[in-house]
């Protein structure tokens, strides 16, 4: 009587261990889920989220993704040194590393990698590629567009590291805007060329495209309405392979108007009838246009000097 | 032969289960570790991180934390309404939402909660307090102290929701800041007041308590050196025992002079030789003063309006 006992006990009692752990895997894997993940569930978006190691060399880090996990979103984002500059990619990065299946592309205006940015970016915890390319001093003057040699060095990087048949949606990040997260959930279904409201720009509000039946029919904008594209940088995304099979699709520097770049660069790979409106329509504002007030340092040289260095 | 070979295969297979489902466990745990945590541990910083859900009422939110989790951050953010101010909040949010155990306290400067800021809170994935506070419109003159009102109403807030043996640290988040996430970690080891460095301050690149032997014994800083605390708003924390067992601690209006609140504030609770520096001895900036412009809205009244009202 007792053996029977014993050996039911003992038959039983690793299963009743396997629902115990179960169960408390199950309520473990909800407590572990992030704010992050959990905020963007909330909003519908959920995106398979794949955690990122730091990767530093870029050639391998685009190899890996395959074809069935969500388009990886590549992030271009020129910048050039000044007193802000670290307090800029700090919340950029703060930003970033919330949106899954990201990889920043970050371009420096300079003859080198410059060391702030490199250890920056060592440490961002993000997946990036640290370019870098100089702008000739002819073309700093005011009302030159600014950047394009920046944009056209990541655009001809992806054409020369993407495999040809990888799925990736190209937006041009600026350092200085302000991004939600979103945005991001929004252009990462980009067929071809997405669009969407840009805010605090154009001298108003906001400026948008006009949508009638899904269709891009126009442009609400409080400047140069007669542009072919009357958009921000930040205002749209193009997939990939648009990017890989127009390769010589590219930002112009001869030629090129003020506030001309965008339309420049679209109408070499779509038309407007052609574009995706995101953000329901075209009537949510993702993104705003914010500019940071340039330092003063004026009190930088007077009085006493510090003994040490100290990055900023 | 048979039946002893199949007692123990029935015996054995459950125990065989539970070594895989554990070793899957572990495996899976590993790979949900969001990027935000994965960046703080490479900073050699982490901190249990406790997963928030928003808690739209503030008072039942704070009972809940004990005394074996780390503390909780109350930030405190006066904000007002402006055009960029959403875009403000927004990339405060996602710096925010990295940071585990965080109590975001708004404070907005009106006569009642404001719709953009109720829908930008209850969205935005984190615990937080809304408060409002009007400022007397003879407050709001250039060379006025601002947000004295809305900081005394969040500390106020504070001493009348937070039990008496909570641990928690305060710190003053102005909404056009920049933080970096190592920040919050340091300040959160705050014993009674530390102090570390801001980037971009006082017409410099940086200010910052001048410490040896491991006590802060003066200020490097370019304006107004001889004030007791040459601190700004975003350069300092008070652990919420000191904020409550000194009720009388306020921002002071009557008599207050330009530039003065902090310190005004900081002798009422602290003395120079007790402040516990932070960031390396104070020779790191982990924040920075930013400042965004104001938006020109110039053409916000030109040519066409739009025909749907937008939030930006």
């Amino acid at each position: 009587m007792k053996s029977i006992f014993y050996s039911r006990f003992f038959i039983l009692l690793p299963w009743i261990l396997i629902v115990i752990i179960v169960i408390d895997i199950d309520t473990k894997r909800l407590s572990v889920r992030n704010t992050a993940s959990f905020y963007l569930s909330r909003l519908g978006n959920v995106q398979q989220r794949q955690v990122v190691r730091t990767t530093r060399t870029s050639s391998s880090s685009t190899s890996g993704s395959n074809t069935t996990s969500p388009p990886v979103i590549y992030a271009i984002t020129p910048t050039y040194s000044r007193a802000v500059q670290k307090a800029e990619l700090t919340r950029l990065a703060n930003t970033f590393r919330q949106v899954p299946q990201f990889h920043w592309v970050v371009v420096e205006d300079s003859n080198s990698h410059t060391e702030l940015v490199s250890r920056f970016l060592a440490r961002s915890g993000l997946r990036y590629t640290h370019l870098n390319v100089f702008t000739p001093r002819r073309f700093k003057r005011t009302g030159m567009p600014r950047a394009t040699e920046q944009r056209n060095l990541a655009l001809g990087w992806l054409r020369g590291h993407c495999a040809s048949k990888e799925k990736g949606v190209v937006f041009f990040a600026d350092d200085d805007n302000t991004y939600s997260l979103e945005l991001f959930e929004e252009m990462r279904s980009t067929r071809r060329v997405s669009v969407w409201p840009v805010g605090l720009v154009g001298g108003r509000r906001y400026e948008r495209p006009l949508v009638k039946k899904g269709k891009v029919v126009g442009w609400y904008t409080g400047w140069k309405a007669d542009r072919p594209f009357a958009i921000d940088m930040a205002g749209f995304a193009v997939n990939l392979q648009v990017i890989l099979s127009n390769p010589r699709a590219l930002f112009k520097r001869r030629g090129a108007k003020p506030g001309m770049q965008e339309s420049d660069f679209l109408k070499q790979i779509t038309k407007v009838e052609d574009l995706e409106p995101k953000a329901q329509n075209c009537t949510q504002v993702l993104v705003w246009h914010t500019r940071t007030e340039k330092v003063n340092l004026g009190n930088e040289t007077k009085r006493q000097q510090d003994s040490v260095f100290i990055e900023v």
